[in-house]
């Protein structure tokens, strides 16, 4: 499937827009994978969907590999581009509707997140998919890795949110999938098969979003646990309740005691885990008896539990956690892994993954979105060693371990992030190899040149 | 793609297991579109996966189309088999797991949905799709179909509730495909391929289901108004409040009529059309809170609105709901459709159903799933005709005018049920031919011999 390597020159005069200059290829050579920096042949900024399908139907002509590319913020590796051609999509980021009767947005790929939910916000609505990077990365972006976040415990993930798509195939023509109503049945649905294909099956030029009610009011609590066991058991009876919280993540010692290292804070650093919940309702009434309800169930076995209507407050309470990545990654280096396991399994994943880092000497710092399972356990090493000469062989093989023991313990590889490049080693690990087959030939349906991101997702 | 059609004296003698006596012929001949009984070749009754592996391994080899069945209660054709083998699915009929801590069942295609919705019950639990035939279609056809049902304006259709599958593909291999976790985004999306496929892309003998909590407690409301158009605007206006009612369903003046007759009891017969609206919530006070901002929203434009918290009452207050197809069954012969429009332009819909009644002398009856724009206009003729005389001509112009019209206000052809071979000659409207091309490569990735479900969905 993998197309030759043409050379920058033959790009370059042979493609209109193609850019070689050394800043547009320094700019799309890496992302937030903490792979290192690849080397992209040209660059296309599209300007319409009318670029797009040029450049695919040359590139399809060419047989030129292609590398989508949103913000850069994929955790993955999959706008990694060595070799390749790299369509830049951030500068088709107009929001061109938002709909609030059908509560729908239509909008263009290079759109950021955080700016899509803002907008919707002005209308009572809200884009639920909320990944940490909302801020800075696009709506393509989170479609190509079917991206989660913090709110999916209650609202789902970008799959869930999204209705249709217009979509460039590799050889440039164009198509319309899926619907703008709220129910619909006809054909295959392949606006699902794109959402998470991670460019590899075509180019989404505009999405047809689902915006939902934007609560009116949330409530939030902390508990804090002298273990993780003691604060898992804890999530696991909030489900078991049949509690709905919009928000339930979990943070290991390892992690509290980065956040309190880097805030300068004693904070929750003698604590051995602590969850942050919230509750969202149509009026402040409604939150507060929720996250009582919630703050009930999470003090057993709590040391400490506060709960607070309080805006304020509330951004304490959840400081930790918006905390935990960038403390970490102000100390180390870090490979942020993602896997997702049963709920009820979340308490041996985390002593899993403490037992890999261990036995393998390497500093692994676990948070987790509780309430679906997903854990990030975050694998560094000491930054006084270059970043440009890799990844530690003993990170490589942490990293290796904890998908095993994800799959292990009937889980995934990736909650959230994605496959990329990164993960593609350890498909087989999850994938049978019939399953692989079928995503190949349907890669091949679509993509019979294999232009399209070749070496990604499958 | 078409296979040629094998006698059945050489399945007969050449499949072990299959059935060719007149009467296993004739329980599969038929379903519950309305179409004339087909003419299957034989029957094979699997009782375990292996069953279906060896019955398509056998059906690729000798190039035999197949078609999978389960109770036969589909609206559009999907299982009639004319000249196909008939694979029915119904004796896989077991739920092996329910699994109260991850909100999870495992179940086989042949379980009643009411079934595995009535075991969910004992754990505080629900399986929220909901077709109207609950009670005697099963998983597997729900999964085939994409099923929908009155549930879905707050709990989504089939797709969004299944998380994983295993299945047998055309040649007879089997996959497992999805996840047994929250979120999953490893490979593409096979498992929401796989659902509203309507059997053309494999048979599925296992599914992973999502559950959700089970509300402790509804509260009911039932609004009249003089025309369509008060209703319809009254049921956008929820909408636009942002509440969320568990179900939201709009009968029109015909219907009405239809049931008042069927019933022998004045009820509602000189209405214009009426709203019945229900809400959930963790105790009786939030849904009685909630079922009174409903009402509050209905009550503009209304003739009358009475709201209940009682059973019993809402039980008589959804009757004209529950009664509506029967009543217009008993008096008729009658197609089902199935449109999808934008929720703002559901009076369109129904004033554009009515012009067309009018203009086609055919009888229309229309209620719809008004929370998510979707109608269930009954085209209907005199139980004089004799039924197996086909659909007259009218009819069908009166339906394919129907089809027309959900395209023209944004709309889709079927919001639940499927196309099979009835709605086939109309995807022409809706799907654009690259998309279709897309949908063919599809199939033909997945089933290159073309033996699953020929001539179906796409």
């Amino acid at each position: 499937m993998s197309a030759p390597t043409p050379t920058r020159e033959h790009v370059a005069t042979s493609l209109p827009g193609a850019l070689v200059d050394t800043a547009s290829l320094a700019a799309a050579a890496s992302d937030r994978s903490g792979a290192l920096g690849a080397d992209p042949v040209a660059v296309v900024r599209a300007g319409s969907v009318d670029d797009v399908r040029r450049t695919l139907a040359w590139a399809h002509e060419h047989r030129v590999p292609v590398v989508p590319r949103g913000a850069g913020t994929g955790l993955a590796g999959g706008a990694l581009a060595d070799g390749a051609l790299v369509l830049d999509l951030s500068g088709l980021d107009r929001i061109l509707t938002i709909d609030p009767v059908e509560e729908l947005a239509e909008v263009e790929p290079g759109v950021l997140t955080a700016d899509l939910d803002a907008a919707a916000a002005a209308y009572g609505l809200m884009y639920a998919p909320d990944p940490a990077s909302a801020a800075i990365s696009t709506i393509g972006g989170n479609i190509a890795t079917n991206a989660g976040g913090m709110r999916c415990v209650k609202y789902g993930v970008t799959r869930d949110a999204v209705l249709g798509l217009e979509a460039v195939l590799a050889d440039g023509r164009v198509v319309r999938t899926g619907r703008a109503t709220a129910k619909g049945v006809v054909g295959y649905d392949l606006t699902g098969l794109l959402v998470g294909s991670e460019g590899t099956l075509g180019v989404v030029t505009r999405a047809t979003l689902r915006l939902r009610p934007r609560p009116a009011a949330t409530a939030t609590a902390l508990a804090t646990y002298p273990d993780v066991e003691s604060a898992a058991a804890a999530c696991a009876a909030v489900g078991a309740a049949r509690l709905r919280p919009s928000l339930l993540e979990l943070l290991d010692a390892a992690t509290l005691g980065a956040v309190a290292e880097h805030t300068a804070s004693p904070g929750l650093a003698d604590v051995g885990a602590a969850v942050v919940a919230q509750t969202d309702g149509d009026d402040a009434a409604e939150a507060t008896e929720a996250i009582e309800r919630v703050a009930a169930v999470l003090a057993a076995g709590a040391t400490t539990v506060e709960r607070t209507a309080d805006a304020a407050r509330a951004d304490e309470l959840l400081a930790a956690r918006r905390l935990a990545l960038p403390a970490i990654e102000a100390r180390a280096h870090a490979l942020i892994e993602d896997i997702c396991v049963p709920r009820s399994r979340l308490a041996e994943a985390v002593r899993g993954v403490e037992r890999i880092s261990a036995e393998t000497g390497v500093a692994v710092f676990t948070f987790a979105h509780a309430g679906d399972g997903n854990l990030h356990p975050i694998v560094t090493w000491d930054r006084s060693v270059p970043r440009d000469s890799g990844v530690p062989a003993a990170v490589e093989e942490a990293a290796g371990r904890i998908f095993a023991l994800a799959v292990e313990l009937g889980g995934t590889l990736s909650g959230e992030h994605g496959i990329g490049t990164l993960k593609r080693a350890y498909l087989g690990l999850e994938l049978s190899a019939e399953v692989r087959d079928v995503q190949r030939a349907v890669k091949a349906a679509l993509d019979p040149r294999g232009v399209l991101n070749p070496g990604k997702a499958v």
